[in-house]
């Protein structure tokens, strides 16, 4: 290189007028005015803008023959811009650079996409020249903000006396969570190593070792069908705790979450947290991740439904169910009967048996159930519950069956109804069941896993009697509607292990099976532990303001899980899979 | 937790004396003496004395059921130890515990393994029970060591505006290099992810993009035969820079090496590093990664022997040949006929027709070559090129060859024959050869990978008449005889590539199978970048003082590329195979 750059584009401005600079960059664009060529020069930092006049014969005849995307060095004076050619918007806006010298680094063929505008195209050509799409503004800003984001969070784990500990990427394939991505052992054929869904078994070792905290940010690996915003690899904050409680950990993350915003927007996050308990979220949202800023929360109407004579509901109700609803302000009159017809088909496809719909339209009360309830519906609107122009749609049902539909409904009415809202809404939630009961096998199931602490107080009252009302020590953290982080305080005393084990109806030989090294470790001085871990691409996404994590991923795969760039998974040779001792079986 | 820690064990010293304190760890060990109870509590951050006195009836009662790596917590005050009972080899050796509470918070059976000292154990006991050897006092400090690094080299980088950006792990597979890991993919069933065996492409397509400088402390994997000390998946520091020249990344590279020593290590490394030829260590050490400390430099003796009566050394040298060697100083008597003989076999084995061997002890002169070369070998003994009681091994032939044979040589010697040397010996080797002739395929290849820039000096002298004296812009850096990191300037300009694809003999075919979308992506303006990559768990082990990377990697595999612990690679299930597509074929 016979002209190496001296300063960055975008960190010029009015005070170094008069300095001569050597710049590297691409081309954004050149273009002629009046026998003049005015350029656009963009690097990581920015752009700035040249001027070559047709007096530097040599430059200018150099200048003539290049074009968008070429890479170029050019020498020159830092000028500042004539008065009605600054522009404002731009951080460089008020100088260019008078060129002297110029030196064609790289050509540039016509990009198959706009590199300097965001125009609609579609994924697949995006990604196939994912490169070319990474030199957007946006994309830089995106990936410029993760890297920022990583530093912040080692350093603050690092001074939290946290470890980073690598854990490997080949292991062992386990029968629990989702599905492997297997690798074929060639040393060993038959036998597959997979990549882990995330390192739980290692962190948990890791505290049996004694290294007290743990994180990494790992990369983890799931086989899913890729729909809505899933990748096959995604990153998390990964971390574990030694000789804590749940406070220490939830407290731990909040102080993460406050540089990490602060540092990244700016924004002060408030902490500590709100924290909901489950029961308050699923009766109050239904959802175990609520976004809490649109409001919607779900009404019990059942008290004053009580003696209707509306016989579906009041039977529900006698038999200990509910008549739950979410209240929609000042919208009724967006909701014709097609649009009605089509929550009701909604709510019919998420679970309900139909929906009831109450809305007062200019003084007219209209109702599914108007002429059966009559009375109800002047008592709930002489209580206020519902004011003019507001809609309410009603689920009747098993108290957790009602919650649940409501919750799709909401979800709904926020996509569709609200405006989308600025801001951050974070919140924990706590106090997660411990078990489930699986209907088809007739048992109970762990909610989280079975290595989850339950707490101590429930289980000594319910263990024995009835465990589905035995509360785990887990928490999650939600924002903007999104479950953000998971984790627990795990298991440490082999008594309860087993007993636990034994609940969910494990035989030794399951045990052994599916967790047979993490019991074998937990013979010998287990200290008791928890952590958690951190979705890190959504937290990125919604940091900065993305949908989409393929937005804050460098190179993402499609929802088929493929790259069209690179054109992974691909063909393998034969001779690939002879030395794996495997065959296709198409 | 009715004790949580106040304190930790390996942080109190005799300020703390008369401080009351919780502790939380594991027991180290635990006797009695003279009716009372001493034990050794150890946490992350170190050990610690406690004391249990009968008088405390209940907690006697319960330290007499504990034993080893037991958990507990421990409630008491810091004293002074008695004058007679001070431990100056241990940080808290001058106060101890005095227990008044306790807690057993988890028990833990006898160890299959030592915890509290090192012992010769398999090492596949060692890794089936990792999370019991890593309580060890040297894993733990190796870890550290590790962790601190990372950090470092991270905060490095950043500082230097490199932007860390992750790059995939489900990827494509190349037929170039190693071979690949393969990971099926179910969705598209007959088709195979690759592992990365390491980020290269991804990284230059980065730099296509604009991001100006990249790194990423990344896992690559390489499904090798596990000979030496190699891992199946390894760490490197990986990193790519636009518009730079070589001498840029060797600063920043050995900046680097400077903060990691002095921070580490208190090391003071010495900058610029020493800088060799390709030629120049091949010729002085028969390696192009030498470790300088133990001298052994090879001598060219064929001025001496031109005239030899020898035929088979002097017909040698009249075609161009060599007759070279190494003299070890002071260790003729060390060698017998037999050991002698060793040596000859070894030569042998690596690629020569004999070993000349001459050694002058108490005063006798001894050769191979006595009787033929009398004359010759006076000369040197007059020249003082072999002292007494010297050995010296010569070797005969092509010059390259003899390099070659006598590098394998001096290596051998270095490990038998030299006291082990401490401190570092940090050197770049550059300028190595562009192309290799490949005497099988009877055509030219590129040494390092065909993306390297060459000089562009040699290119333009040498291309057409004698391409194998064209020199590569790439550079290695060597630690104590490792090859410690790898790098190059890569070619940017189309006519260049594609000058060198042909001289390689590369069809467009090829061409496009192999490096399809590298040579699309570099159609739209890539900029003059280049980098280099580190190996991280060799630099760690080198620095740690451990002749194995298994001593720094938390969970590493045995030479057949299985964990004893997690049984990994195991079978998988019928289900899981046919979700594939995919059979065994054993």
């Amino acid at each position: 290189m016979k002209l190496k750059r001296t300063h960055k584009c975008g960190n010029l401005n009015s005070s170094n007028i008069g300095q001569e600079v050597i710049l590297n960059g691409w081309v954004e664009r050149i273009r002629d005015l009046g026998g003049i060529k005015f350029g656009l020069l963009r690097d990581i930092s920015g752009k700035v803008q040249f001027v070559i006049d047709p007096e530097n014969k040599e430059i200018y005849e150099i200048a003539k023959t290049i074009g968008n995307e070429y890479v170029i060095a050019i020498k020159g004076v830092v000028r500042k811009r004539p008065d009605d050619a600054i522009n404002k918007n731009m951080p460089t806006g008020e100088i260019e650079i008078d060129v002297n010298d110029m030196e064609v680094l790289s050509e540039s063929e016509t990009p198959p996409i706009y590199v300097n505008k965001d125009e609609e195209i579609s994924e697949n050509l995006r990604l196939k020249y994912r490169y070319l799409d990474l030199r957007k503004d946006r994309m830089k800003k995106n990936l410029v903000m993760r890297h920022k984001a990583l530093q912040i969070v080692r350093q603050y784990l690092s001074e939290n006396d946290f470890l980073e500990i690598e854990t490997p990427y080949l292991t062992k394939s386990t029968p629990e969570g989702a599905r492997d991505f297997l690798v074929p052992s060639r040393l060993k054929p038959g036998n597959f190593y997979a990549l882990p869904q995330s390192p739980q078994l290692f962190k948990q070792l890791l505290m049996v070792s004694g290294f007290d905290r743990y994180f990494q940010i790992a990369r983890c690996f799931r086989d899913e069908d890729f729909r809505a915003d899933r990748q096959p690899e995604f990153s998390q904050i990964d971390f574990e705790m030694s000789f804590v409680e749940m406070d220490d950990i939830l407290t731990l993350t909040e102080g993460l979450l406050k540089k990490l915003f602060k540092e990244l927007l700016d924004y002060d996050l408030e902490t500590p947290l709100r924290r909901f308990t489950y029961d308050e979220v699923m009766n109050k949202y239904g959802s175990d991740k609520p976004d809490t800023r649109y409001g919607l929360e779900i009404n019990d109407f059942s008290e004053d439904f009580k003696e209707t004579k509306a016989d579906f509901i009041r039977k529900v109700i006698e038999n200990g169910g509910k008549i739950k609803g979410i209240v929609l302000s000042e919208k009724a009159d967006k909701f014709s009967r097609k649009r009605i017809d089509e929550y009701t088909e909604f709510a019919k496809s998420v679970g309900a048996g139909g929906l009831i719909w109450i809305k007062n339209e200019k003084g007219e009360v209209k109702s599914s159930i108007k002429k059966i309830a009559e009375n109800e519906i002047k008592n709930i609107f002489d209580k206020g519950l519902i004011k003019d122009n507001d809609i309410a749609f009603l689920i009747v049902g098993e108290n957790e069956e009602v919650n649940k539909i409501l919750g799709h409904i909401r979800v709904k009415l926020i996509k569709e109804e609200m405006e989308k809202k600025d801001g951050f809404d974070v919140l924990w939630v706590v106090d997660f069941p411990m078990f489930a009961w699986d209907e088809e096998e007739n048992r109970l199931v762990a909610e989280h896993h079975p290595f989850t602490m339950p707490k101590l107080d429930d289980f000594e009252k319910y263990a024995d009697s009835d465990p589905l009302k035995i509360r785990a020590q887990c928490y999650d953290l939600v924002i903007n509607g999104y479950e953000m982080a998971s984790g627990s305080i795990r298991i440490h005393r082999k008594d309860l292990q087993n007993k636990i084990f034994e609940m969910i109806g494990l035989s030794d030989e399951e045990i052994n099976e599916k967790f047979g090294f993490l019991i074998e470790a937990f013979k010998y001085g287990p200290p008791p532990h928890g952590g958690a871990a951190i979705g890190f691409d959504r937290l990125i996404a919604v940091m900065a303001g993305e949908d989409s994590i393929k937005e804050v991923i460098a190179f993402p795969k499609t929802a088929s899980g493929s790259d069209p760039m690179t054109e992974a998974p691909s063909e393998v040779s034969e001779k690939q899979l002879n030395e794996l001792k495997i065959k296709l079986d198409l």
